[in-house]
């Protein structure tokens, strides 16, 4: 049998720091702080109240996490070269500062159902501001959707131009997005119901706690139903990245038409200084950074879900330290969705948006080929021959440089139909005409923006 | 400019051929004949309600389609070489059929809202018969928990023997991650409550079409808010492979422990002839296969849902060719949810627990130190002094070669711990101590069953 | 201990169908009967040459697998119910044809070391011919590169115009991603060179085969030369799945471009009829299905390397069923590319490039602006003052909406430059000014092309 | 046209803030100031050998950089609010170091072909390192393997015992996976071969610099062939991202058997109190955290690459902002892999691996099946046969409660072997037995040390 002597001699203690370097969690966990603090202080609570633990014991630990919040809060903390992870930061500073009261605060605990129950409250209360986030970013878009009812642009299909649509049209969609978003990210809360701490290491705890009150008291519905399934599942992360990868796609190509509306190509937008950045040499061009990051993000995202579900895949129960990864993707995740939903929106609502550029590109002749066949529809024609007949007339027109809407007898002859008496085929007839639900009218599209806004206000 | 002729040259017709074999999508969205012909013959029937097409062209229509999804059914359909996806096929055969009528089958209409609605279509079907695998997966650990309430096993920490478990607690724990796998698969029917037929290519459509009572005819809750978002956005696809990969790895998990316990180490369990393959020379041996395939086809399912996802990164809006990838990644994903759940479910209801192979692992002295560890808490004692002192006697134990629950006084006494009443140390008094709510001992389990079932009833 | 008594009465023997249908790999690997029969002949061969077989024996089975072949070939080979994938297919039928000769085949050989040394052998078969394919996407990127040495067109940067180039230099880029594309096929057929057959289920194998000569008659350079490692990795599936998504992330950007290039907006490429698809009613309207597909089958490469990678994570040696899902992942990777180079070289090929419109976006006054900072830098100003001095102009210049080439005293005054003599500020003047090594100037891209063809040559 | 006057109102400077937080690099690219002040002394010699910038100035540049280097590496240096990444805060205190001279150093170079350049050095110079890690990974495996070349263990399938092997033959399947990613690395290293320097912001400079020299100077082979490719690719950060997922996979593989050996289960190994993390209360625990995690990083490391690759698929050339996430995914990637690789070298070689419960478990009757039919095999029975002839004598001997070694005439009649003489079939007897090149005898597994050992030696 193989001692492993050689390594002893030839590396030593710096092995051991090798193995350390990989197992410290305080770098990524430390911001769990609040949290933590938080679960202990309602946890020694309900120790006292089921006689677990003695009342004065439980107002030296309190007194003892309110201080340590403060200095973690001041930055006064002194973490201790020990100190693996922020649990254990805290109950050991708590032991300096309270003696044996603090060595009695993990009584019916585990670090197991400690840092899930942490996890959970800190994804809770992130999920919440976001929502505000969310509801900003809408707002930009609503804004600018207001402000754009009557600019049509070019509404593509292949990236070619194929019908006008009304401006506000295009942006609302992005807001309907969002409401999704919004709603995965109510879905996120639902999965944070349950309250892990009274799972233990993974058996549940041999005290008489009162797991619906400490579940009560930090904010979750209920207890957890099975402690192994508790301390040993992540599905709530997941939500998350999920919502955030969703989000990110939404993000990424809202972030993608920007960058190809800023071109000088299309010509569709002008973005403020203060969302773009430029060049001492070149002030007139303004680089459309946070639409690029944007879309260059959601890679990101949805690396973060498919690194934690690859980390969770396979894994046996209960508990194993591979779940320590969870939260490097969680906090990464949600830090992008944060840097992004504010920079976005700001890139939208200082942008200027050019009604004239784009106009001029919804009022091609081709675009209205479509309004021409659904005319020959409306007169009688099937659908299959109307298109045939104005592919033709079309075909007709670009051979003799003529635009559709300037069609005259002889086209028509020529395509087959002569004597028609052409509708009106400008960008606003076409947009009009498409007066069903969820269509580019303008009565249509006002009440869009009416249900969007009720949508966005009921977040 | 380079005209390509050297290209028409050398490559002729056969490079055309390459263009068609990428293009084409019959051979994937070939399955989706049903809702294709069903949604058509909601829309020619609302047509002629809205009198758009005349009476008699939709029943000519109806006829039609009646007697395609006739020879779609039963084989008898011959495509051709033309049909580049079931929705030009469908269409093409109703023209040679019925003429004419078959021509006005298309109007207020375009492939891009057709495919989408067809899409949605399906995947609510295929929602509403995994609820049904689902629940037979969860009935077969449910069965197996009913049988083994009283069989004791190691509950796992790091892959080390921490504490015992009922092992109906273990299995319980994967039903409770499936009653999260329906709980999404609900998201999921959400995310197909809304009609996008009459968004049309992008922009709706120029025809006073119903687009609510069509919705409603074909079982959607209501019509689709915003065309562009309609025909362009495949939320509710990514949202259901967000539910595979979810259940991907929570049967990967299950699948891993399978693998385990079947091993002749672990010895847990012992799978049957027709859940296993065996070798012709080796006729006690038997290979888990489906465990395995379990515990790799979660990271298919998580590669299919990053592969949508990366799809629809950075698109513009509205339609693009790229949303033709859409039904790959959710067809590999459904087929392989239907294939796992049924040879998963087979598995764990045919599979021979072997309680007392779980039960020997389940007594090892070590696993009681917690128990004494809580037992002088219970007395008074701080818990890290009392873990500090059960760490001194079962390191002591270890020397002397004495197991924990057989110690003597003097080793008690060498740990500083002379004069203790030892507890009752024995696994079945660790797993009733655990009494909370969520915990081992027996009632609890039995409540757990009992919310389980009820819960699964509920599906 | 519970029976799975149910299962059996409720289930019986349709759920052993539900194992059957997961278990089953044939629909998958059958498209390696080819290197499966060649690996078989060569077996038998050695297995004769070295006694371990009989000559008369070795004769039959070869006789026999050459039947094989052509009734695989030529689609006559009758496939039985219990054919669970080509290999038992093949030995099945063989053992029909020869009797016991064919019972003798398997000796000294595994299924787990014949599955990998016929994957391999696919593999390298594949590498061979997509750098077929590699070269004519090379070479008609050449093609069009020599015939617009002479057209500019704007370089971009943030999706903005910022200098001029050659498009020749533009599609050049290309070739160099190809070249290094051809390079990881290379690393590829490297890492398909060690034979695995002699390493049995994964010990090796208890006969003296010759497994240098096998390799040998295999088209291998050597045997593998552990048995464990030879079975149960993949590492060249995953080289193979690398070299398809960088090939993949190459030919999205080359379709990204195109899309865009094809877009009214930029109007700088007009496809050709037989790589774009239309609509019988818009016919100017030609769709980039190629360069969309080509966009979105990069996420899909994407997620087969990081479904094979994830299958891989965390499994024991040596052999498990896990592995069979390698050929899924291998397979859809290598049709991709082999649906994506054609099509993509046809697109590339047929295009005709609008040098005019090309050249008219590439005569910006403001692409100018570093080509005279480099002026001023040349006539001894340091290049952050130039820089800050051409801005000033070039703002000056954009509020009296002059362009910089036609700049006059007054504004050269207003900037701080008063007396400054203007340099040539063509594109043409610009892009001969690039004069270094992989530079934009004539002689530098003529050149590079020649470097360039000299690379795809020598593949 | 909307004017954003709202946002403005309401969001004012806060929200600039929004986009600066998004589009900082700082934190991140600040590690490259070495390869950064490196780069830029290079580039100024050769500016003034080339007689581009005067001697002085390139005199003055050179001592502030190396101050500047200075400065870095102590901590001394102060960044300033505007430094947007490391490349402006280098280039805005060289200024304020020695004034205009500084102002000259970005001649002839752009922020692009300098941040590709810069991260072409970094890439290549933990390359370097990382091969020097893999070799300490390897050296602790071969020691491992030295001391256990006569310890057996049963090597699994499918997660059973299947056949006897060395144990020192599975541990060197270890070290020629880690041959491979040493090969891979390779191909990093040469995928850095070449300078993006001289390539500008994207066309090339416009000055006579000497791309060859400043080549050399920093370590390239030679200049990058085109300046639009030099500027927008990532190849060799994807190559160095496969490489790293590879090894990750390796790795995981490994941790997963070293937490599958360690457990009470196995038996087959006890970790070092330095490599692993225990509790205080159960001493004789001891968790494998670092196997664990090398079994979780393979999924992040996948995540890494799937994540750039995801950043890339596109992106137009040639540069975009996108890029800037380039460095997230390489700098996390590479920090894992320094972390994993010494903790899990350190786990390897200071691991107790008991040989007695490894030969213990590879001792059962059934490992000796296959030995016996290919005993049967020898005798001149057909491979099938003799299979199936075992299959019915371990049948027998199962229902008999006999072992295979121990076997008697009446069970040999029994399965209709009477009379034949039982070969040796102990584990020691089957290795040997497997003594083809790459199999388990002894002398093939020390020639396999050696030539593993030459393999290393040759890194």
């Amino acid at each position: 049998m193989s001692e492993g002597r050689l390594w002893g001699g030839r590396f030593g203690a710096t092995s051991t720091k090798a193995f350390d370097r990989l197992n410290a969690s305080l770098p990524v966990d430390r911001r769990l702080w609040p949290e933590d603090v938080q679960g202990s202080r309602a946890h020694a609570r309900m120790l006292a109240e089921q006689g677990i633990i003695g009342e004065d014991d439980a107002q030296l630990i309190d007194g003892g996490l309110v201080r340590i919040a403060d200095e973690l809060g001041s930055g006064d903390f002194v973490f201790a070269p020990g100190d693996e992870d922020i649990h254990t930061a805290v109950e050991r500073r708590l032991t300096e500062l309270v003696g044996d009261a603090g060595r009695r605060l993990h009584t019916a605990r585990s670090r197991n159902d400690q840092v899930i129950t942490d996890t959970l409250m800190y994804l809770r209360g992130r999920a919440a501001e976001q929502v505000e986030l969310l509801r900003e970013m809408a707002e930009a878009l609503l804004s600018q959707a207001e402000g754009h009812v009557d600019s049509l642009v070019p509404g593509y299909t292949h990236g070619q131009r194929a019908q006008p649509v009304r401006f506000a049209h295009h942006l609302l969609a992005y807001v309907w997005m969002l409401n999704r978003d919004r709603r995965r990210l109510a879905v996120v809360v639902e999965a944070c119901e349950e309250c892990p701490l009274g799972s233990g290491a993974l058996a549940g705890v041999g005290f008489p706690v009162d797991r619906a009150s400490v579940a009560a008291a930090l904010g979750f519905a209920r207890p957890s139903p099975n402690s192994i399934d508790a301390v040993g599942s992540r599905d709530a992360l997941v939500d998350y990245l999920h919502f955030a990868a969703q989000l990110g796609v939404h993000l990424s190509r809202l972030g993608g038409e920007i960058v190809v509306w800023a071109s000088e190509e299309y010509g569709f937008l002008e973005l403020d200084d203060g969302f773009s950045s430029g060049s001492s040499m070149l002030p007139q061009k303004k680089n459309p950074d946070a639409a690029e990051l944007a879309r260059a993000k959601s890679a990101r995202l949805t690396a973060d879900l498919g690194g934690l579900l690859g980390v969770l895949a396979g894994l046996p129960l209960a508990y194993n330290k591979d779940l320590q990864e969870d939260k490097e993707f969680l906090f990464d995740a949600s830090d992008t969705v944060e840097l992004l939903l504010p920079a976005m929106a700001g890139t939208v609502a200082t942008a200027r948006f050019r009604a004239d550029r784009m106009g001029a590109a919804a009022d091609g002749g081709a675009l209205a080929a479509i309004d021409l066949a659904d005319h020959l529809v409306r007169e009688g024609w099937p659908f299959r021959k109307a298109h045939e007949a104005v592919g033709a007339l079309v075909r007709s027109c670009l051979e003799r440089g003529t635009s559709l809407a300037a069609v005259g007898d002889s086209e028509l002859e020529a395509a087959g139909l002569g004597g028609l008496e052409l509708p009106e085929l400008s960008p606003e007839a076409s947009v009009e005409s498409k007066a069903v639900p969820g269509g580019t009218s303008r009565a249509r599209v006002l009440d869009q923006l009416d249900a969007a806004r009720a949508a966005v206000a009921s977040w």
